[in-house]
């Protein structure tokens, strides 16, 4: 027998300013992961979410890491038959500098009144421990009126997301058994606009590579050697430079063969992207990339190189007429469904390869190597939170792309095998890891009654 | 009337070991220019000169310069209409670390037996204390035994070499009247070997830049941007990447316009350059560079185009998923007769704006700018050192090129308009910069020989 979703509702509406002041509780404590001064706050945050969730009827706990503890909540009793959701999200927050640019102090919560009706300011509105709370005070209404959930839920909190999330997957691969279930949702991304929300339903991949090549047994002189020995600065140049053709295309052999023409890209082109605005924001005026693709696609559904670092030779002030013993770069590859990571790295390797001249060699240490991330638009985890999204805003969800991996979404994919439901709240101007970071009250109450209706949604999946 | 050359020969043979001694005596001043520590002694060693200078009928004098002094000697009293020489050298030395490196004290000069004879070991040894006595050596013979030379002389002796010479110009420029003379000549090269005598009749020029590119406004993140916006580490790499083509030619427009095909190039194949041990220096097997080119003529008489560094981006451990605002690089290019390093600058600004993408661009600083010097074969001043050289050591000297630069040549052509002559006694192994430098007492004593009969050899050109 269902249990209905009215009095969650009502009940949302009556928790208001007490939703409010939680939040602000938990705003209040800085929980800055990096800072080992701010390491007993931090552990406060974290103390603080056990008991969030052991009022809402959870068994909670704080469990140690090598860094910060991670939260983990689970519901006594709960059905091993019924559906199973994991809720991810982080209370570690960034650091705070530079504080003068701050028109409130980051730690003491401040709602402002604009014309888009209030917002929170703080460290944290939004990035993460806002969207954090919207699922929170779901599951605390559910609780409050049915003293249950209608789904089964668990609980993963972690304090290291904006440091590297480095004690998490251990944590996962110690944990498998316990966190594993049906779906993980994921309230760390945004929406479209104000008005308008999103779910992201691809996350590129990534192959991240350190290059060294080695060519002479030491510096020379290039006044006494230059013109007859391999310079490994110019042949870095030379090879990697031809990593894409003329029309933007990598030219890794086989590198385009599992890439799939996306469904979802087709409707792309029909989102009010403001590409001119979108680029403005590096001051570039001229779309550039693969030849034939919008810049969406450039940036959710196609793959892209990069070179992140180059280094090598005098980098100091004037002149030093060196012919270097090797060079490097740092690279990377954005990969998207079907691209293996593995088949990517392998392809570099020859693609260097046939390209190494005489007396050089390549060597390649692997920094980064994750699949793209993709839930299709017929997933049933979609299509309960695009009802739930609809209902709360007046408008079908956008299907979105996202040109970055979530590292989290990613182990929790390699680790525990599930799929990911990015359904998140905030916009594009809250300022995340800025000065005066915010959350628009919008925002975060639909959020929270988004929440507590898929919640419902999901229920109904069986 | 000519003064004979016997008598001077003959007090060479005299004053034997009263050269060593007086060569000792100026090893045994520690004057590493660059280091305050030795600023006492570096002077010292000056004024030691200016004694030896005096001793040899110079009025000489210590020029006082912001950094160490400049030693100027002139003859009292020379006829101004007659052939008139300016010597150069240097009498700071570069440092002595790693000092555990070496087998006896720097700075206590030690006279050791080999199958070659004997050799002194001590830091400047060979350069350019031990060049620089040989000169003054001779001067000093001819002045003991005729009281006057056969050609008019001054010396020119400064104590920055090692450091860049920074305060040479402007002395140079200062006193243009004051130095200019017939002819330059300068001992701070090398011999072929030990047995055979070369002269270098040429110097490969330089065009040193330091590149920036210019792209987007602010770092950008690789997953929100890659694929989408020109990639500063991306597009230098393809420019640069294209400044040799498949045959290892510059692509700079017009870069071999004014390349001259060499006289002196074509009897370098008859050199016994031994290729295979000049590249095993490097631990290079396979000859690269210039198509159909030797690698003689590739390091002597052919342009290069060599990167000295490259960065932009990240570089630290581990991997950040960058797109950076700019990227850099130190460029060089080695020039030949009759190449103008302007033209190359203009060519090379041309080079990289025909490749910029929009929305990038370019900026040049030039860090050095200077011609190839070469003097001709039938240069009178090349057929008195070849009858010099002959004479002593029975061996017809090879005239031979050098790929890099003297800034001290290329300031004295160019601030005063005299050629060099470049004459030096120094070996491939007389381990210059390192422990344990040293000078064979056979190159020693037959620059001093050479020197002796050059200046005879120069009188007879009127």
């Amino acid at each position: 027998m269902p249990r209905p979703l009215e009095p969650v509702l009502a009940r949302l509406d009556a928790n208001r300013t007490a939703a409010i002041e939680r939040w602000k509780e938990l705003l209040r404590l800085p929980s800055i992961g990096t800072d080992p001064a701010n390491a007993a706050d931090t552990r406060r945050a974290a103390q603080w979410l056990v008991d969030q969730l052991r009022s809402s009827g959870f068994e909670a706990s704080l469990r140690e890491t090598p860094g910060q503890p991670i939260v983990v909540g689970h519901q006594p009793g709960a059905d091993a038959g019924r559906r199973h959701i994991l809720y991810y999200g982080h209370y570690d927050v960034q650091p705070v500098e530079p504080l003068e640019l701050w028109h409130s102090p980051p730690f003491e919560p401040t709602l402002l009144t604009t014309a888009r009706g209030q917002r929170m300011v703080a460290r944290g509105a939004v990035d993460d421990k806002g969207q954090v709370m919207t699922g929170l005070e779901a599951l605390r209404a559910w609780h409050e009126v049915h003293g249950a959930l209608p789904v089964r839920v668990s609980v993963l909190l972690e304090g290291e997301e904006e440091s590297g999330s480095a004690s998490l997957e251990p944590f996962l691969n110690a944990h498998r058994d316990e966190l594993r279930a049906d779906v993980c949702v994921v309230s760390d991304t945004g929406m479209w606009d104000i008005d308008q929300p999103a779910i992201s339903t691809m996350l590129r991949g990534l192959l991240y590579v350190e290059l060294k090549l080695l060519g002479p047994s030491r510096d020379l002189h290039s006044g006494m050697y230059g013109g007859a020995v391999p310079n490994p600065l110019n042949v870095l140049c030379r090879v990697l430079g031809q990593l894409h053709d003329r029309e933007g295309r990598v030219q890794l052999p086989g590198f385009y063969d599992r890439v799939l023409e996306l469904e979802e890209a087709k409707q792309w082109a029909a989102l009010p992207f403001d590409e001119a605005e979108f680029l403005a924001g590096a001051r570039i005026k001229t779309p550039v990339g693969e030849a034939g693709r919008t810049t969406l696609e450039r940036v959710w559904s196609r793959p892209a190189c990069d070179i992140n670092g180059l280094f090598g030779g005098y980098a100091g002030p004037g002149a030093k007429t060196v012919i270097p013993a090797h060079a490097g770069a740092k690279l990377s590859f954005r990969l998207v469904p079907e691209q293996d990571p593995r088949q990517v790295l392998v392809a570099l390797e020859e693609f260097l390869e046939a390209r190494r001249p005489p007396d050089c060699r390549f060597e390649i240490k692997t920094h980064g190597l994750s699949p793209s991330i993709r839930l299709p638009a017929d997933s049933p985890y979609i299509q309960a939170a695009t009802q739930a999204l609809e209902t709360v805003f007046g408008r079908r969800p956008f299907l979105i792309g996202m040109g970055g991996s979530i590292p989290a979404v990613e182990a929790i994919k390699r680790l525990l095998g599930m799929d990911s439901l990015l359904v998140g709240f905030g916009l594009k101007d809250d300022l995340v890891h800025s000065p005066n970071e915010k959350f628009e009250l919008r925002c975060f109450e639909a959020g929270i009654r988004t929440h507590a209706r898929l919640l419902a949604e999901l229920a109904r999946l069986g």
